[in-house]
């Protein structure tokens, strides 16, 4: 059988020698770290071109702000003030979520925000707190100190906390720029389906807990899943006050109201953005004429002028609360991450414009450094925020500048009159807000399209709900690692077979026309063939072999096609050089189509190639056929020789 | 662009309506749990048929012993006697390992071989304990108990570890047959390259602690890894006695001389298999005639006349040793397994026969409940000893019998006989087999081939040679997960070209005679596309975009080849949108190259189809390419209403 392969292919497979470890690691660890090569634009530069182009790479303000004129800062002073007035209240209201003083909700838009003002890179995003890391932060500091009985301590705990999640977002995005690592890899792996379980589930457990606020209820449980929060509820029905539960309904319907205005007319956006400030000026009014009387509403309390405190010296590294404060710094700063990527792309992908994941990294890490120098807690690129901002119309980053400015104000001039803010206004704000989260649309979404990836949402879903959020959170990362091995495990093959009248092999379950030609049977392998699935790929093909005699079809050829097979280890190898064996005992004569790079490689340095030999391996599946059916004519002695010599 | 299709293509991409839910999910089950079909051969037999055909599948006896003559007998009886020779000094060697009485050594080599007898599919492979399995029992189950303090406590939960691992091995085993799960899935995460540093780790700890027999020491640790092994030994070097030292290297130099006569001429395997017992029964002449002097040896000492006692009221289920016990148990019995059905295998294919993964640990697991009743502890079929059963030319299980036997009349009569054997015998025995595992040069092949498995192998081998043999087995199982997880995280994609005098498109990394077409790029995708690699894969793509047209060629379509792509879920699906949209933007075209069923069935489903449009989906990437030329013809206002409408 050896005319016609010089003959008949066109081309032939390239057996070049492998390629040295050294290449291929370095090829492989770019392809894993360095996907997209950041620093490409600065190739063809002079070195003062270079430097500047750096400054502008490094600090994105550098490169907006020589563009800048006043018809756009009209945009963006609209747009500031516009998040301004939402920054306040929710300022206020995540602060109390996260069990600290409400002041600490206002500075975390005043610092934070002018540092992403310089070294943000995304147009869109808008800085300021979130609530489901608030929550997360409570939970996971509250179970080592307790925010009652040692605030202060609580406080500096919740400050280091950020002072954490900053370094370890900073450094994410700084190894990556100094192309030495990408860390990156770890926010891949908390997949969409997980956030938007993860979301959906803390939604509802903020929904629960502002019940305490919105009913009046004074004794509270410090826990977060459904069922203790609720008992806590019940159990208290004797301190349940209708006149908080009525004023409570009344701004939550309000919210709402604007809210679903809002989705029917897009351009009224900005009533739905104001509603919230509407809710806590009248909020304001109503405690303050009622403060004297029997009912008093429960206000906030407290609220003093001042800018920022600096907060570094309390930054507590005490090796007693460390466990409690990585946890909290990192687990907080892959979730903000995770979003404030998301949403800067998503809105980004509107305007077709491009943003670097890493460089937000990193300027979301020294916000947060910044901001735990300066009586800050966790602060990211909150989706609603975000929104109204890209709503108003900004064009730069420099609303978030308007926004800083507006809350410098504030703090110095307006802090007071926020202190007559009632709780229950600042529960009706959390609770429309934390409605919006709960996306059921996409749940079915995922139902349809991926039951495994609805499973993986689900599972966040209910284990933030009813067991602990870090408990829903992994056990969705759990289930989305699993599905990845089970992948691997068993990895599709099918049977391919001819489409009439072409020489294409497809599927021959997708295609029912695509016939086997009589005596071959051809497979397609899925990728990679690994330890794990090794018994699996043997006895699949196996099993198509006796599948095939059982309808009377004797099968003289097994092709197998590694078009998509792009990974194997030794094992694999192994698992092929059993086939060959194991086909070789049957008469069955084992021909390799397609070999990929890498998975050629392995064969010849693991002397595959020598036990099949040259000759069995083809560049298309339409050559390893006729050479089949060319040999299929040869004499059964002649075949016989040939099998024998392919063993030696 | 909407005639060529019809005209061009031979077959159109089958655009049936996706398969059920129901349906999709059966099929992948049964890939996932029944690969090979066990029950096909009784399709076609008549009741009387099937009901003997189904005994004959369940107890293999009844399928040789009808064909059963004396011709095979008398190979049966030779190779039985030949490893019961070697079954009595193995016995007693492993048992002390186990830090059992060595009595039960020799138990265990009675009632499991009876079983195996009569369930065993393998004609080669002979019953008996091993030595790393022994090892570490002692070490899970002695963390708990001390072997010294209770000895009969210690000796219950061994059989208890026993017990539990012949449940474990039965049911999973079991699952299969009643078609209900295929759990063997756990043993395929067991990798050959983690097996290989297992055994070679564990041969290195068992050969070190060896010393303590060689030398004689007394005072010696509990401890397994070779730092502190060897710390013991040699702060007791005032213990060390030169005449053991002695007697044992000439032994052990006897020993490794036999084997090296083996590798040299495989013929005399039997002076090889002999010279365990030569060793034991000269040691015991030499220790029965210094028995008075003042340089005694130390022997085994205390070996009764008698039949296995009944074990079955001894086994221990107490919540306290549970843990313990189930650790040893299931930890061991996926070892033993592994390496059990592993050489049935490797000698089966030599003599091509089949042998059932899943009834071989059915037949394991019955021989390790039953054995747990009657005073043995964990046995499978050791390399060793199925080796010289094969060399021996063993016909059928009847090999198994014949050791059963001879080990009764041993038990009976000769038991006291060996109650002289010298512990630097053993000591001698257990070096010079310990010294055939650990495999430098499977190991070297692996750094040839593959240098992550090589890596894997490395961890499992310093593991347990300098933490612990749990901690090797774990770390190593870790980065072979590891290795499956960043597959998933970065499937290989590469850029295709045109193979010249072709109609092939191919790697042009790997044929680099393969060009693009002009204004095409051509990339075929990795497998699968997941969440953990959306990212990757969309930067990845715009990557080749940017280095054409930094070479100067202008990208107008780029075309998907998603032939080897048999997995996606919902975020791959977006990932997709997501570059369609991007590319729309800056006014590339994006076609779809072969989507195989599972993939296109999801497309469909997300609406992702509708999106990109049919006529933009192609079943080979020649029709791609042919469509993104006569499209390049039309002009380019044409082109640009045919984009708005894909957009809409």
């Amino acid at each position: 059988m050896p005319t016609h392969n010089s003959s008949m292919n066109p081309t032939q497979v390239n057996f070049n020698s492998p390629r040295k470890f050294r290449t291929t690691l370095k090829s492989k660890c770019k392809e894993t770290f360095f996907p997209d090569d950041p620093f490409r634009q600065f190739k063809n530069e002079k070195p003062l071109g270079k430097a500047k182009k750096t400054l502008q790479y490094f600090v994105p303000i550098f490169e907006w702000l020589p563009q800048y004129n006043l018809k756009m800062f009209r945009f963006d002073l609209l747009a500031g003030i516009t998040i301004t007035t939402l920054a306040i209240p929710q300022g206020i209201s995540y602060a109390k979520l996260a069990e600290i003083p409400p002041i600490i909700g206002l500075y975390s838009s005043f610092v934070p925000a002018l540092v992403y003002a310089i070294l943000g890179s995304s147009k869109h995003v808008a800085v300021g707190t979130v609530a489901a890391c608030s929550l997360l932060i409570a939970d996971t500091i509250g179970s080592k100190v307790s925010s009652k009985d040692d605030p202060t301590l609580y406080l500096h705990l919740v400050f280091t906390a950020a002072f954490i999640t900053g370094v370890f977002q900073a450094a994410l995005g700084f190894l990556r720029r100094l192309n030495t690592c990408r860390l990156g890899i770890l926010v891949d792996f908390l997949s969409h389906s997980t956030i938007t379980g993860f979301m959906g589930g803390t939604a509802i457990i903020i929904c629960l807990q502002q019940l305490k606020g919105l009913l009046g209820v004074s004794h509270f449980t410090t826990k977060t899943d459904v069922v203790s929060v609720l008992h806590a509820v019940f159990k208290n029905r004797n301190e349940w006050k209708w006149e908080t539960a009525v004023v409570g309904i009344a701004f939550l319907v309000f919210l709402l109201f604007t809210r679903y205005l809002r989705q029917r007319k897009p351009k009224l956006f900005w009533v739905s953005a104001m509603a919230p400030m509407v809710v806590v000026v009248l909020g304001c009014l109503l405690a303050y004429f009622t403060r004297d009387r029997k009912y008093s509403i429960q206000t906030v309390g407290n609220l003093h002028k001042g800018l920022n405190p600096i907060s570094i010296k309390y930054l507590n590294f005490d090796a007693e609360y460390l466990p409690s404060t990585l946890k909290a710094g990192i687990i907080t700063g892959i979730i903000a991450l995770a979003e404030g990527i998301a949403i800067g792309r998503s809105f980004a992908i509107m305007n077709n414009e491009q943003v670097d994941g890493n460089k937000e990294m990193v300027a979301f890490g020294f916000m947060n450094i910044v901001g735990s120098c300066f009586s800050c807690y966790l602060t990211t690129g909150p989706f609603s925020k975000t929104a109204v901002n890209y709503n108003s119309g900004c064009k730069t980053a420099a609303s978030n500048l308007v926004m800083a400015i507006g809350m410098m104000l504030t703090l110095l001039f307006l802090a007071p009159l926020f202190s007559y803010t009632p709780l229950v206004a600042l529960s009706a704000i959390i609770m429309s807000a934390m409605l919006g989260l709960i996306k059921y649309e996409e749940a079915y979404h995922l139902f349809k399209v991926d039951k495994f990836d609805f499973c993986i949402c689900l599972a966040a879903f209910f284990g933030v709900a009813f067991i602990t959020m870090d408990m829903g959170l992994m056990i969705s990362v759990a289930l989305a690692l699993l599905r990845a091995l089970l992948y691997v495990a068993r990895p599709a093959a099918c049977k391919l077979g001819k489409l009439p009248d072409s020489t294409l092999y497809r599927d021959t379950e997708q295609y029912a026309e695509a016939s086997g030609p009589p005596g071959i049977l051809a497979i397609q392998l899925g990728s990679p063939i690994y330890y794990a699935n090794g018994n699996y790929i043997r006895e699949r093909i196996l099993r198509w072999i006796r599948n095939d005699e059982g309808n009377g079809k004797a099968v003289k050829h097994v092709l197998l096609d590694l078009t998509g097979v792009t990974s194997i280890d030794t094992t694999g190898i192994e698992t092929l050089a059993e086939v060959l064996r194991m086909l070789e005992v049957i008469h069955i004569k084992m021909k390799i189509v397609n070999p990929r790079l890498e998975v050629l490689e392995k064969m010849m340095k693991s002397q595959f190639v020598d036990k099949i030999g040259k000759e069995s391996i083809f560049l298309c599946m339409e050559d390893a056929v006729e050479a089949s059916y060319d040999f299929s004519v040869t004499t059964e002695k002649q075949g016989l020789e040939e099998q024998r010599s392919g063993v030696a």
